[in-house]
């Protein structure tokens, strides 16, 4: 490999885009040496903001180019799993937006097309490299805490998406809960065996009509004995609110919100503070840094991403027991979905 | 009635002791005519200190004394449903800790004696008359935070009781969560209608012994559609964690933990603040004493108390379907628990 | 001396009342054997409530009674320093509310009836007891923040008094700075060798035209080479403003104000918590019964009290040496003061 | 002018290299045409890095050089002021780092230099730019305190600089303060028209050695009768501090400290966070980066920098005034400091 990473970018949308001035401007051994979008033309205006001059339209063009050591899928979900399977065939080390696939038989297939070319992926699981979260799974690993006992995360949006991204995006658990799931799997340093989810809808009664839930809370279980409780909003209105809470033998640790200034103003009305960073744009900018610097270290040190493709089947099995488990109204094991995943 | 409400305290333990005080220094027209308490020495030293001549080692010479208006029952939950109804009875107005029997048909008949005397009957829900989840309570209400979406409740003891309680208490969610589920339907403004509990035991194996949990997780679902998350431990090595958070349609509202001061020290080794208020005693004394005031307002303006003993039947419904759920693990609801009780 | 110390309180206005509750309730192994007020029925109104029967309307009657052990002066304060004394003189001892007078002379005079009858004087510096400002002179005390580099007093009312007050009260320094300059000495451990004021109006203008400032900043210094500075301001629009912050070179120690509630708000608004408590009464009620508490040991055990006459006679000195900064513009040593007092 | 403005940075030390990171990644409209640096070797390296390829060992390479728009001063402090005059001759804009001089006569004769040539000049007050206290400015300034009645500023470094620093940079008040002097300034809305200053020495006796102060508090009067108080130490245990707090006639607003993580641990020794950022490189990254924004806004813009020449001006009357008022035991009026720099 060459001095540095050559890095070819599928999918030049709001995502892509931040990770193109992260590789140029904050990812040390990096080098964006081609971009790939059908809007070409929005790509290649972006990608000249950094003097990159090679631009296709066609994803191939970047899987196939000889020059190139890795690529970033960050085009739709529904195009991840066959390009993870062909940038794999042909070679290349992958970092794929999340999730792989909303199907697990898919998924599957790609982890082993990356097995067998013995390439690294990394999934954009992005909030582990969150510095709150960090710290938190530091104290977790380091025994500071003890042995965990219960985790809770808090998880609501500012506002709900459109109807649209909704219709396709798999379900509350599949699009928002699924960060939720990995980051409690992160944390509890222990594996998930069953789950309990209560979906409603409180906001937005369009959600109802598509089948989908826009308030849940789910209880985890994992293999230690540990509990985990998840509760979602799509529409908190004091913003983006992203807290966690693990709770030990030894002690608790909690990761508040993040916040523009740290200014708290007294009047005769009250004692205010600012509301929330607004969005997960504002919230997690650092992480998305972070979890490419650390895909290009894993790639250049030849060492296992931090999170890996198996990380990303897990979250996918956890979600579809969140969703049986609130159809059904009843928990829901991982090793029923494992299961029913082998029938054809 | 005489200007004053004249008291009669049956039970001179820890908590009866408390009211005494309270009775006597912070609740205005109150005065305590007698005392009873097996361990009539000891309730003798106590009453003196406040100038209480009338002693008795039986509870029935304060039921049926003709000067006393109201009991205070703090005796052992055995004895409350039998002296509920014998002060029932007697046309004694009521102030009773908390449960009235951890049976059903007991309950029931406890307050069939209540209901058919006309005579008040509070419960010592006491947490409710805290002023963190007064405020709380009020921002509900007045419809400050929109509808109630979801309610989390953090309560988490220091350390965990004597093996002889617990053996004798019914279990964690009879002598624990059973506060958390009054400040639920508290704070939700809805009636519970299903129970899904986890119960562990990760603290003290000599409790798992014995049948009981030292860990648990509840989610409770509401008529209204909210839910309520409740977790508990038995042995936060911090001190008493009591919290609780409301998220509606408008808004948060969160209670943090009270603290002896509000301190902050900055050393080499990093910002620190005091642990929380030890435990109940300390964390909820202003309430002791408000719950009180409020039962002799109840009863000297002929008003329902703010804590009925309906209010305590639901909580025991919903402490009966916790303790079933966690065994089966399945929902279960409090229909289920109702008709269950109906059957003989 | 009997079991318990028998008190007679001068003076039942808003503090003299407070304090004979506190002593009823709040005060082990005291009692309130007299009280006496000129407004004689008011004074028989509040004892009443207590039990109490003796009620005078000359302070006299309760100095010169045999049967009392200590006297509680809370009349005006220019009636203070010869109550002192003739308290003094009948071998009583002494609680008074701060200050002993406005004139040095006096005060010293006062003082010396004191040493001479060899009995306790304690002066009413509340804030002492406070919690949060105990906890920091504790830290300071033990050595958690090293030497004691500076102080930092931050001192706001949340609204200014009458203008009549102001007039009569010896100004903002005499009033209400005085206070503070005791806290400093109380955290410092050093004595104050020189003051800088600054004194503007701001608020009221009325203020200025009888001579007074509203506003006001003062930095001490200390013979250990520590620095305090001293913000104060007649009138904060949220509330009753009480901080203060001990640096030095092993850390720092923050005390924020205290609030009614723990309840954050998070709002569309922005994220909100309580005003501090309103003022003095609400701020500082534990520290009025503490400070009795302390002064009854001291009696009962034979100790020095723990806010001598010395204290106020020191505070004193420093207020008048701010008001002869401010009024100069120039730093003043408090020798100067001293020595200007020895001249007739 | 080009459509980027071409820059050219003198002196690549600490400082000169974070500008042009921050030029090269996080600046729009601006481009590095050149640096230049004594150590050309380094300065090659560094530029390197950033595809900067115009390097030179003379600061007038650049100053001289037709393709430069502006430049950037980051050289040693003497060489400031000639360095100034040089490029205004030349008729670059500037941007210089803090202070012009640390003489009167010199820093007014750079400033001439930049009023004849019609240059920008902006000067280094970074804190401007840091978002906690840009928006205690925009609070001020948008009339939600009201009327200015005092301003606290902290500010602490976690440890002191080399002695030979403290010999060349002359004096706390000049090296350090003089940061909060500006802030002052930034804040109050008015220009200070005198100071009382003390110094003491309670960290490091070297200091004294070399005639200057570790600790310092400063009062400043303004104009609208505002009053503001600095308390500086060279040495926090605890870390970089660095708080402000403005107190006016509607409220008050403080901005605490930032820290690395809003993690909160509770553990049996008590509950801690963070300490803050360590020092003024992490502490205030974004103000250097929004510093550079501005400056290259108000060249293309043709605006007023947001911070002047005259602003420098200002700060260093106040430098030379704290001074001589601590050396001298006396307030010193600002008009004192301009009259005697009049006087050859």
């Amino acid at each position: 490999m060459a001095e540095k990473v050559r890095v070819g970018v599928i999918g030049v949308g709001r995502i892509g885009k931040i990770h193109i001035e992260n590789l140029c401007y904050g990812v040390p051994n990096a080098e964006v040496a081609a971009v790939a979008d059908i809007n070409v033309n929005e790509a290649k205006r972006w990608a000249g903001k950094f003097g990159i001059t090679n631009v296709a339209n066609d994803p191939m063009a970047i899987i196939t180019d000889e020059n190139i050591d890795a690529v970033l899928i960050c085009s739709p979900t529904d195009l991840h799993a066959q390009q993870i399977i062909a940038a794999a065939d042909a070679g290349k080390h992958i970092f794929c937006e999340k999730p792989i696939a909303n199907d697990i038989v898919k998924t599957k297939k790609a982890l082993a097309a990356v097995r067998k070319a013995k390439v690294k992926l990394q999934l954009g699981f992005n909030r582990r490299f969150d510095p709150n979260f960090q710290k938190i799974h530091t104290l977790v690993r380091e025994g500071a805490l003890g042995e965990v006992h219960s985790i809770k995360i808090t998880s609501r949006d500012p506002a709900p998406p459109p109807i649209s991204y909704v219709k396709a995006s798999g379900g509350i658990f599949m699009d928002m809960t699924i960060h939720d799931f990995d980051m409690a799997r992160y944390l509890a340093g222990s594996e998930v065996t069953e789950v309990y989810a209560v979906g409603s809808v409180l906001i937005e009664p369009a959600i109802a009509e598509v089948g989908d839930y826009d308030s849940a809370v789910v209880v985890l279980k994992f293999a230690n004995q540990a509990v985990c409780v998840i509760d979602n909003s799509r529409k908190a209105v004091y913003g983006y609110d992203q807290r966690v809470e693990v709770f030990g033998q030894k002690g608790s640790a909690t990761a508040y919100n993040k916040k523009p200034t740290d200014v708290e103003i007294s009047t005769e009305q009250g004692v205010y503070t600012d509301k929330p960073l607004y969005f997960f744009l504002e919230r997690y900018m650092d992480s998305f840094r972070m979890e490419l610097c650390d895909f290009i270290t894993a790639v250049t040190s030849n060492e296992e991403p931090p999170v890996t493709g198996e990380d990303g089947l897990h979250a996918l099995y956890i979600a579809k027991a969140a969703a049986m488990s609130a159809g059904e109204n009843r928990p829901v094991s991982i090793e029923e979905i494992e299961q029913s995943a082998l029938t054809p």
